[in-house]
């Protein structure tokens, strides 16, 4: 363990054994740094190490270049390039750059607790508590002014409380739509899911956006229409 | 070929065959989008999409966290990454947000162009006049104020002439010489190099950031002492 992080977070470590198992050592352990390195630097850099891991945690959706599933990393970085290019249809103003560092650090903490797929209905129950546990794991790799700042990153992207955080939110679920249209179904195919489950897991969007929720829904409708998604059978 | 594109572009692309001809058609057209999404809209889901692309375009770093090369998109998100961590490091005052468009937009040309190794002295020949003609087509798919404005990002990042371009330059050179450092070689073993091969390549960190270039040959001194890297025969 890191030496800054307190006796609790250890404690809460230890006690979540099946979270971190996998990662009990370090990547940057695997090849220790020179031994004269600089602590601040040397904090930071076995951060920007660890987090190499992003470019393992496997989404669900499928690229539209290729016949592989994306990655985090990957992820990350389209959204963060949807920010730059969509940021003049957030029905609020935002801070583009803000937003950006915003969907960068969004899945950090899967790197130690795993993706949890939008259409997965059980796989959410613990998800929040690994991820609390994974955040404080993760970002205490960093100087503590640092830690608190990422940390604070990750907090406001979750609790959705400002423009910049909705309309990362709305990137987050645009993207997979727009990879799901271009694979003609995608994980809208996803069994037990129906056009109107994707419509309420993606409405988030129009938090954000009246434009692109517009269009979003327009992907989902014509998608069902082409039998992409499974037209909702009425339970009566 | 892009409705806006203005017809000297389309020439210019028709008499490099080599480097477009894989790519006459966009990612967008294998689904196209529904008929009555708004141009301006319509044109940059098209480049969104069409970047995609870059998750493909594999370079030569090898990953510290997985068996396999690093792609493009994964590269540039762990730049801005970087950018957002080591910030402080920079010589001069930067604007943060501004320096990660820089990464987040840096090796876009690739898509069309291909990565050029930082070890292969043959491939750069020609690399220049390839990535213009990817620039004008890629960055063509956009509304044009937006095509001018990713444009002058990359122009921008290639000229080095901002503080945030010789930031985002010095984290282009530092993040490899990590995953390398970190794989205790990597391309530091590409035949015909020698310690002082990589000494000069990454000495531009410099031009950004003393400590950051002060820790860099650290990394370098300390791996070929350790035999990662061949040393120097001199020439006499």
């Amino acid at each position: 363990m890191h030496a800054r992080s307190p006796a609790g977070r250890r404690d809460s470590l230890r006690n979540n054994a099946p979270v971190t198992d996998h990662f009990q050592s370090l990547l940057a352990d695997k090849t220790p740094f020179p031994d004269d390195l600089a602590g601040r630097l040397r904090e930071q850099l076995t951060f920007l190490v660890e987090i190499d891991r992003l470019k393992t945690v496997m989404r669900q959706s499928p690229l539209a270049s290729a016949e592989r599933r994306e990655n985090d990393a990957e992820h990350s970085w389209h959204l963060a390039m949807m920010v730059v290019i969509l940021a003049e249809y957030s029905d609020e103003p935002i801070d583009v750059g803000h937003a950006v560092e915003l969907v960068l650090v969004h899945d950090l903490v899967e790197i130690y607790a795993g993706d949890t797929p939008l259409y997965d209905s059980t796989a959410g129950v613990d998800q929040q508590e690994r991820e609390v546990i994974a955040a404080e794991k993760l970002f205490g790799l960093l100087p503590d002014d640092q830690a608190r700042r990422i940390r604070a990153l990750w907090d406001e992207f979750e609790e959705r409380r400002t423009p910049e955080a909705r309309f990362a939110k709305a990137m987050d679920r645009l993207q997979p739509l727009l990879l799901n249209w271009m694979a003609r179904g995608g994980t809208w195919q996803t069994p037990g899911i129906t056009a109107d489950d994707v419509r309420s897991r993606k409405a988030v969007i129009g938090d954000a956006s009246t434009v692109l929720w517009e269009a979003g829904r327009r992907f989902i409708d014509e998608g069902e229409a082409r039998g992409w998604s499974r037209t909702n059978i009425s339970p009566g």
